[in-house]
């Protein structure tokens, strides 16, 4: 699974060279409503393009989606020789990615990820998919996109939290790489955002990622420590979602790192000083998820009925230190309700 | 992309083997109406599995029975550790492995062809998929199966049109292969089956097949060779659809094979006597497909619009002399004219 992840700013050229090089008969993008109106404006190259428009929002990555793009690629004429340019965050890129991979068994797709979440969690990496039956990515393949094009053009008109919703993802990796990366991380000013270093970032962040899917491309080991901070983080957004008050997909992942950072602590000694550095980043910039301990056992239940959980145990990837990940922890529950327990003392809650 | 395949008339005890083999958390079973109440029952390993029951019929190969699998594989409590078998013909494995890929992004299926057409045509390779917005396996991927089981043990059932169905598909295999392999097949007696020999003539086709598929998973270039006769088979397949009197996939592709050797010999000098062969093997047993001058327009329309055909152009796999293939010949309409001409004499209509 090899994928070309080209870093610029100067998309539309980028992406007009690619198409051009490509000998293409039809091109289309999928865009939503936002893209459509912010980024789309951006690409000249892509004024000939057949425009397929897709809703935003998790919640409409659907079956319903996924046929619509089927539909409009047959509409306007795409054949095995076609290319769908995705326009828009890790929403656009999953169903796009997904769509494009099984119509007429594969054609080329271009990621051109619109959000930081989009660049550094769903564009690179080749996992697609739509939800279904009320569960996140449950339907979906593995299939690399022909071309990413990272760039930082689309994220001044980015929400803060849109933003670092994104970030919580890059600091993941951070954490997976080095200590040096992860101080690093931890050190940028939201306040005065400096988007050539975010660039230059963002490029180290995505380096590190395509270095552990290229190991293990559909996930059978080391690709599972991509998955930090998510065990923990997934079962708190889908709490959120229960409890009707949904949160950005990175501010779970920000606080499941924390508590996941607190259990490689109690299992395998991850050093206090980087778990306070991390928790205090954290509190600062996502705030604190509120929780009680009358909230564990509904934690731990939805724990239980994710995707990577085998065997009723909970599975969990954690930190010895910066750099050094260990798959495939079981986690017990009264480790887990200890490390619930500090992770609120951390936060103040 | 490697694929398992095992000849073998032991079924049971094989498919135990694997699933044993496996540890698998969950098994379920996909089958049709037919291959519930006759080839289930040959395979006690499977009493325990859950049982997902699609109708059969190419017609119901679609994005409904889709659905009806992933929800099954759901209700079942499937996980990315569960398997899926496959018990039926081509629109069973086609439907079923397009499913197991995309659950929970793959999953792992084993296919059990019951039918001599889903044997040669779809359990092994890898292509899978359903049809959509009309367009025969519009939407789909490439994805191997676990394992393929094939066996005669489920043929005696099948109708002697079933079986002829799926013969042709081993004539195609056999021209690809050599002479000798041609000869061979062509000498098959129907009124009184050899199932040993059956099963023997059918592991040498596969190989054929597997070997071609093996340089060429995803189709790039020598895999178009298992296109021969199906370039005019598809255009006459279409048309006896939307004629209302659809005809089984291999007879289409008998007549495919014989129009196609047709061209072979205009375009490529492919030996008369071979020619005259087949010809008379394809009268004898599939009958003719009967056509006048008036229908060219609408066939060379069809031809148009097959999946492979690019740029307008009708681009189609011929033969040199048996065992030698060329892929991506371009076909004038004169040509084609011409031979629909002889096609027509040779089948005396």
């Amino acid at each position: 699974m090899t994928q070309q992840v080209i870093y610029c700013n100067d998309v539309d050229a980028t992406l007009n060279s690619i198409i051009e090089g490509g000998s293409y008969n039809r091109v289309a993008v999928l865009v939503d409503s936002n893209t459509r109106q912010l980024a789309l404006p951006l690409l000249p190259c892509l004024s000939n393009a057949h425009i397929i428009e897709t809703t935003p929002g998790d919640d409409n990555k659907n079956l319903n989606a996924l046929t619509h793009v089927w539909q409009e690629l047959e509409r306007c004429g795409a054949t095995r020789n076609s290319l769908l340019v995705i326009l828009g965050g890790g929403m656009a890129t999953d169903l796009g990615g997904f769509a494009a991979a099984t119509f007429k068994r594969g054609i080329h797709f271009i990621n051109v990820p619109t959000t930081l979440l989009g660049a550094v969690d769903a564009s690179v990496g080749g996992k697609t998919g739509i939800n279904f039956n009320g569960l996140k990515n449950e339907i979906g393949c593995f299939a690399p996109a022909t071309a990413v094009i990272v760039s930082t053009i689309f994220f001044p008109t980015l929400a803060e939290q849109e933003l670092k919703s994104g970030y919580a993802e890059m600091v993941k990796h951070a954490m997976l790489h080095s200590h040096e990366s992860f101080e690093q991380l931890l050190s940028f000013d939201f306040q005065d955002i400096d988007y050539d270093l975010l660039l230059k970032l963002l490029q180290e962040s995505l380096l590190v990622k395509q270095d552990i899917v290229k190991k293990d491309p559909t996930e059978q080991g080391i690709r599972k420590a991509l998955n930090l901070g998510h065990t923990v983080g997934h079962a708190f957004e889908s709490k959120t979602l229960a409890d009707g008050k949904p949160v950005p997909h990175g501010y779970a992942v920000a606080w499941g790192l924390v508590v996941e950072s607190v259990l490689s602590h109690i299992m395998l000694n991850f050093p206090s000083s980087d778990l306070y550095a991390l928790a205090r980043f954290v509190k600062d910039n996502y705030g604190a998820f509120h929780i009680t301990c009358d909230h564990y056992d509904q934690i731990l239940d939805l724990m239980h009925h994710d995707k990577k959980s085998r065997g009723g145990e909970i599975n969990c990837t954690l930190l010895k230190k910066c750099g050094t990940p260990t798959i495939n922890n079981t986690i017990n529950e009264d480790d887990l309700k200890a490390a619930l327990d500090i992770y609120r003392d951390l936060m103040g809650i």
